[in-house]
C-alpha cells in the first residue's frame, strides 16, 4: 500500500525522486540531455519567430521553465518550453493589445507567461484540474489541426520572403497573396529546400543511416538533429554569399547572455485584457503537457498529479514571464525524445537547461546569419504533423453530435480566431451534451417470457399489462429533463384511461436533483388525482438516501420495490387473476401508442443483428 | 387510440373545441368571463403603473392578447395579460434604452413584446420548448422570490409618496430613504389603508360572507373583487375631497377608447439592445405559463402541447406589440380564477376580451381620479404571495448544489437585476450539473456471497479477487469525466500490480460519446503494455451500437460480457483454482486502497440504515 506523501513531499516531487539519484540514472539523463538541448535549440528560436518575438526569447523560455518544471512536476519525462500552439496562441493574444516588434509587445508576452503561470498555480492550489476536461476529444483534435493549418499558413510568408499579417485563414492568405509581387527568390529557394530536406529526414534519413551500419537506436537520434543541420548550412550560405543584402531575411542580431531578469506588467488594463487569452492559454497547455505527461507515465507503470502538475507547469510559465521568456508548455516531440533518449528524472531537464544557456551564451553571434525561411521550414514540417483530417470521418461514423464540435472548432478557428475556435468548441460541446441528456431515451419495458428480465418492448418479445405502464428512463434525472419526463409521461397517461400503476425503472438514474424531485412531486400528485398509483423500482443507493430527505417517500402513492419483477408480482396480483391463479398478463400489442421519444433512437443497425442480453 | 390531429387543427386548435360548443359550456365560459373581467380590470392599470407605462397599455394588454391566445393557445383555461414579474423585466429593459415617461419608452414597450412575440413563435415553429427546462426549479423559484421583493419595493414609493428609482434593490431603497423627507401623509394613509383592506380580504372576508349565508363558491369570486372595492373607494375619496391637489398622485387622464393599432420599432439598434431581455422573457414567460397551463389541464385530464403553446403565447405578444400593449404571459392567479370559475373553452377568454373592452371605452373617466397608491398596494398584495423563502431550507436539506443555484439567484437578482439573476441561475445550475457528472460516484464491486448480485465493498461484505479490479462508473462516459475515469484506473492500476484484469461494469452508463471512446481506446492500450486485460460488462443497446460503429470493439484485450457474473466465472476460473475446484476468491481488504472518490459519496446517512437491495 502506496503511503500517502508527505506535504512536502507533495508540493515538492524533487524530494521523491532525489533521494534515489544514482550514477546510472545520471548517465540516462545527461544522454537525453544533449540530445533534447540540439533539438531544441532551432526549435525555440523557431517558435519564437512565429509568435512574433525575438529569437532569444524562444531560448531564454525554454531554461528557467524547465528547471522549475523540474523541481514541481510530476512527469519524470515531460520537457517543457515554446510549443507551437501556444506560441500561435501567444501571437494572436498579444497581437491585440501591442504592435509586432514594439517593446509593448515583448511586456505584454511576458504578462501573459506570468498570468497563466499565476492561473494554473492557483488552479493546482485549488485542486481545479478537472477544468481542462471540459476540452473533448473532438474539439482538441479539430483545435490542433486548424492550429497546425493556421501556423504552417502563416509561415508562407518566411518561405516566399514577402509581407503578410493577420490571425485567420483569410486574412493571412489574402494579404500574402496580395503581397506576392515581392517574392524574393533566394528565399523561396532556401525554404523549400529545407523543407524539402526536412520532410526528408523524419522517414528517409533514419533507414540510410541504419544500413550504413549505425545502431538503429542511434540513428533515431541522429535523424532527430536534421534541423540543426538544415540550420548550420544555410546559415554558413546566408554567411559565405552575403545573403542579407540579396534580400534575404535574416535572424539578425541576438543577444549574447543568460536569460536576464524581466519584470511583467502588472498594469490592471492589460491583465483585464489579457484574462481571456490567459486562461485559454492555460487550459490549452495544460491539457497538451499532461496528456503528453500521462502517456510517458504510463509506459513505466509511474503515476503523474494532474493537480501537481498545474503547479509545475504554472511555475514554469511564471519563470517564463520572469526571465525574458514567453508561455511554455510540455511540448509532445521533445517530451517523447526525452523519453526514449533515457531520461530517468526530471534532473536530465536541468541539465537540457545548462546546455541551452551554453548555446545562449556562445551560438547567438551564429544565428545572426540564419534566414527566418529555415526556420519557417522547421516550422511547417512540425506542425504539417499535428493536422489530421482522419478526427472528421472518425467523429461521423461514431457521433454527429461530435463531428459537429469538431466541424464547428476548426472552421471557426481557422475563420474567426484561435480564441473563439477553442471557446466555440468547449460551449457546443457542453450545449450538445445538455440537449442529448434533456431529451432522454426512454423504454417502456415489459416481462421476456419465462424470465424475471423486463426490456424494450420495441426491441423485445414482452408480456405488458394494460393497467400498468412500465417505463424505464435511461438518463440521470436533472432540470433539463425534469419536465421532459412529465410531459411524456403526461402524455402516455392521457391517451390511457385504463391505466392503473405507473412504474418508473430508475437502474440508469444516477441522481435525482431538486428540479426533478419537483417533477416527480407533481407526477405523483396529478397521478394520484386520476387514481393512478406511481411507483418506482431499483433505485440506487445514493439516489435513495437523497429522496429519504425529502417528503417524497411519505406522499409517494405506490411503493419503492426492490426489482421491477417484485414490482410487477406485488401489482398484477392486486388485481383479478385467469384462473390458472396467473396474473393476467396481455400480449404487447399496437394500442401502446408510443411518442416518438420511445423509439429505438440509436437504431441505425438492424434490431435483429442485436444482442438481446447486451440490451438491458 | 387518439388520432393525430390533422396540420390545421395543430396549429389552430380553435377547429378542434370550437366544433363541440354548446349552451353549456357558453354559460360556464360567460360567467368566469366577468368574474376574470372584474379582476382584471385594476390588476392590468396596476402592473402597467409597475412596468413604467400608462395604464391604459395595461387593459389594451390584456385585450386582444388574450382573444390571440384563444386561437392558438392549446390551454382551455389559461388567461394571459400583464404579470407582475414580467412586467418588472418589461421596466428592467426598456428602462436602460429610453427615459421613463418618454414615447421612446412606449415605442421599446411595444417592440420588446412583438420581439419576444416573433422569438416564442419561432421557437414552436422550430419546436425549441425544451430551451425552458434549463430554468431549474430553484433557479424559477429563487427568481420568483426575489423579484417579488423587488417589486414590493419599487412600489414604496407610491406607497409614501416619494420619489425613487433603480431596478436593483439597493438602488431602489437607497433612493427612497434619500428622499423620505417628501413624504406625503394622505398617500401613506391611502397606501396603508388599501394594502391593509387586501390583505384582510385575502383571508377574511370569504369566512364572514359565508356566515352570513352567502354560497362558498359566490363567495370565493367575490372576494376576488377586493382590489376593484378598493379601487372605487379611494378614487371616488379622491374625487370628493380633491386628493390630487393635497399631494396625492393619481392615475391621471387615460385616453377612452378601444386598444390603438401601433407599429414596433424595427431599428437594428433596438433590437440589438433588446434581444437579449427578450429571450429572457420569452423564456421566463413561457415557463410560467406553460407551469400554470399544465397544472389546470392535468386537473381535467387534457393534454397541452408545449411547442404549440409557444406559439399561442408568441401570437399574444405579437399582438401586444402591434396593439398598445407590452409583453404578456399566462397568470397563476387569473387562471385558476377562470378554472374555478368554470371556463370550459378558450371562448372564456375572448369573453373577457370583450369585458375590457368594455371597460376600456366605459370607465376610463373614472379612472383618472385613482390614486397611483392603491394600484402599488394591488401590486405589493399581489406580489408578496409568490415570496416563499421556504425554498431556502429546503434545498439545504435535499442538496447542496441546489442550494448554491437558489442562493446565487436570488442574491443576483437583488442586487445585480433581474436579468443578470436569471442568467447567474441558469449558468450556475448548468455548471454544477456538469461539475457533478465530471466526478462521477464510482464502486468497486464484489460478489455478494452466494448471489449473482456485485455490490459496493464499501457498502457490503464482499467477495473480491485480488487479481481482478471491477470497477462501476454511475454516469454516462463523455468529454467532461472521460479523463477522470483515466486517472482514477490508471492510479488503482498503479498501486495493484498483481492485476491481470480490469472489468468495467456499465449497467448506468447510458451514452459513451467519443472523448469516452477515446479514453476507454487509451486505457485499454496502457493496460494492454502492462499485460492486464480490459473487459467491459452490461453495456446497454444503445451504446453498444454505437461501439459497434468504432474500432474499440476490435481492439479490445479482453471481452464484453452480458453480466458481472458472468464475467467473474470465465476470468475467475482461468486462473488456478482451490483444490474444491472452485475459483480462489479472496475476501475484500484493507489492501484494495481506494481513492477518496470511492466512498460513498451520499452517505450522509448510516449505511446501516440502508437498503442492501436498494443500492445496486
Amino acid at each position: 500500500m502506496r503511503k500517502p506523501p508527505h506535504l512536502l513531499q507533495r508540493y515538492f516531487p524533487v524530494l521523491d525522486w532525489g533521494r534515489g539519484y544514482d550514477g546510472e540514472t545520471l548517465t540516462g539523463d545527461l544522454v537525453a540531455a544533449v540530445i533534447v538541448t540540439i533539438m531544441l535549440i532551432p526549435q525555440s528560436l523557431a517558435y519564437a519567430l512565429l509568435a512574433g518575438l525575438p529569437p532569444e526569447m524562444g531560448l531564454y523560455a525554454s531554461i528557467v521553465p524547465i528547471v522549475l518544471y523540474a523541481l514541481f512536476g510530476t512527469s519524470r519525462a515531460l520537457a517543457v518550453g515554446p510549443v507551437a500552439v501556444v506560441s500561435l496562441m501567444t501571437a494572436a493574444a498579444i497581437g491585440k493589445v501591442a504592435e509586432p516588434g514594439s517593446s509593448d509587445y515583448i511586456i505584454a508576452a511576458l504578462t501573459l507567461a506570468f498570468m497563466s503561470g499565476a492561473l494554473l498555480v492557483a488552479m493546482g492550489l485549488l485542486r481545479l484540474g478537472f477544468v481542462a476536461n471540459f476540452l473533448s476529444h473532438p474539439v482538441i483534435a479539430g483545435f490542433i489541426t486548424a492550429s497546425g493549418i493556421l501556423i504552417a499558413a502563416s509561415q508562407l510568408k518566411h518561405l516566399l520572403g514577402v509581407s503578410a499579417h493577420g490571425h485567420t485563414l483569410p486574412e493571412i492568405l489574402g494579404s500574402l497573396i496580395a503581397d506576392l509581387g515581392a517574392l524574393n527568390w533566394i528565399t523561396l529557394v532556401i525554404g523549400v529546400a529545407a523543407t524539402a530536406f526536412l520532410f526528408w529526414v523524419r522517414g528517409g534519413l533514419k533507414p540510410i543511416l541504419v544500413r550504413i551500419g549505425i545502431a538503429e537506436r542511434l540513428a533515431g537520434h541522429l535523424a532527430r538533429t536534421g534541423p540543426v543541420f538544415a540550420v548550420a548550412v544555410t546559415a554558413l550560405a546566408a554567411w559565405y554569399w552575403n545573403l542579407g543584402e540579396a534580400g534575404v531575411k535574416l535572424v539578425g542580431d541576438v543577444p549574447r547572455g543568460l536569460p536576464p531578469l524581466t519584470q511583467p506588467s502588472f498594469s490592471p488594463d492589460l491583465w483585464l485584457a489579457l484574462a481571456g487569452p490567459a486562461v485559454l492559454i492555460s487550459i490549452i497547455g495544460f491539457v497538451e503537457s499532461v496528456s503528453v505527461a500521462q502517456t510517458l507515465a504510463a509506459k513505466r507503470r509511474q503515476r503523474i498529479d494532474p493537480d501537481q502538475e498545474l503547479i509545475g507547469l504554472g511555475m514554469a510559465n511564471m519563470g517564463a514571464g520572469m526571465t525574458g521568456g514567453y508561455p511554455v508548455t510540455g511540448g509532445f516531440a521533445r517530451s517523447v525524445v526525452n523519453f526514449d533518449a533515457g531520461a530517468r528524472t526530471p534532473a536530465a531537464g536541468a541539465f537540457t537547461a545548462i546546455g541551452l544557456a551554453i548555446a545562449s551564451l556562445t551560438i547567438t553571434p551564429f544565428i545572426a546569419f540564419l534566414p527566418q525561411a529555415t526556420l519557417a521550414a522547421t516550422i511547417i514540417v512540425a506542425v504539417l504533423s499535428l493536422v489530421d483530417f482522419s478526427i472528421f470521418r472518425t467523429a461521423w461514423v461514431y457521433s454527429k453530435a461530435d463531428f459537429v464540435a469538431v466541424a464547428a472548432t476548426v472552421l471557426v478557428t481557422l475563420v474567426i480566431g484561435v480564441e473563439a475556435g477553442v471557446t466555440a468548441g468547449v460551449l457546443l460541446s457542453v450545449l450538445i451534451h445538455l440537449y442529448k441528456t434533456s431529451k432522454p431515451h426512454m423504454a417502456v419495458i415489459g416481462q421476456v417470457p419465462g424470465t424475471e428480465h423486463y426490456r424494450n418492448v420495441k426491441r423485445h418479445e414482452v408480456i405488458t399489462d394494460p393497467h400498468i405502464l412500465q417505463l424505464r428512463v435511461d438518463e440521470s434525472l436533472y432540470f433539463a429533463n425534469a419536465r421532459y419526463l412529465e410531459d411524456k409521461l403526461y402524455a402516455m397517461v392521457a391517451d390511457h384511461p385504463e391505466l392503473k400503476h405507473v412504474v418508473l425503472a430508475c437502474p440508469a438514474v444516477n441522481a435525482i436533483d431538486m428540479s426533478a424531485l419537483e417533477s416527480l412531486e407533481a407526477i405523483n400528485e396529478r397521478l394520484e388525482a386520476l387514481g393512478v398509483k406511481f411507483h418506482l423500482t431499483e433505485v440506487k443507493g445514493p439516489v435513495m438516501d437523497r429522496l429519504k430527505r425529502s417528503h417524497f417517500l411519505d406522499d409517494l402513492t405506490g411503493e419503492v420495490f426492490l426489482s421491477q419483477h417484485q414490482a410487477l408480482c406485488t401489482l398484477s396480483s392486486a388485481r383479478p387473476v385467469n384462473g390458472d391463479g396467473q396474473p393476467r398478463y396481455d400480449k404487447a400489442d399496437a394500442e401502446l401508442d408510443l411518442p416518438d421519444a420511445f423509439d429505438k433512437r440509436d437504431g441505425d443497425g438492424p434490431v435483429a443483428q442485436q444482442d438481446r442480453a447486451s440490451d438491458s
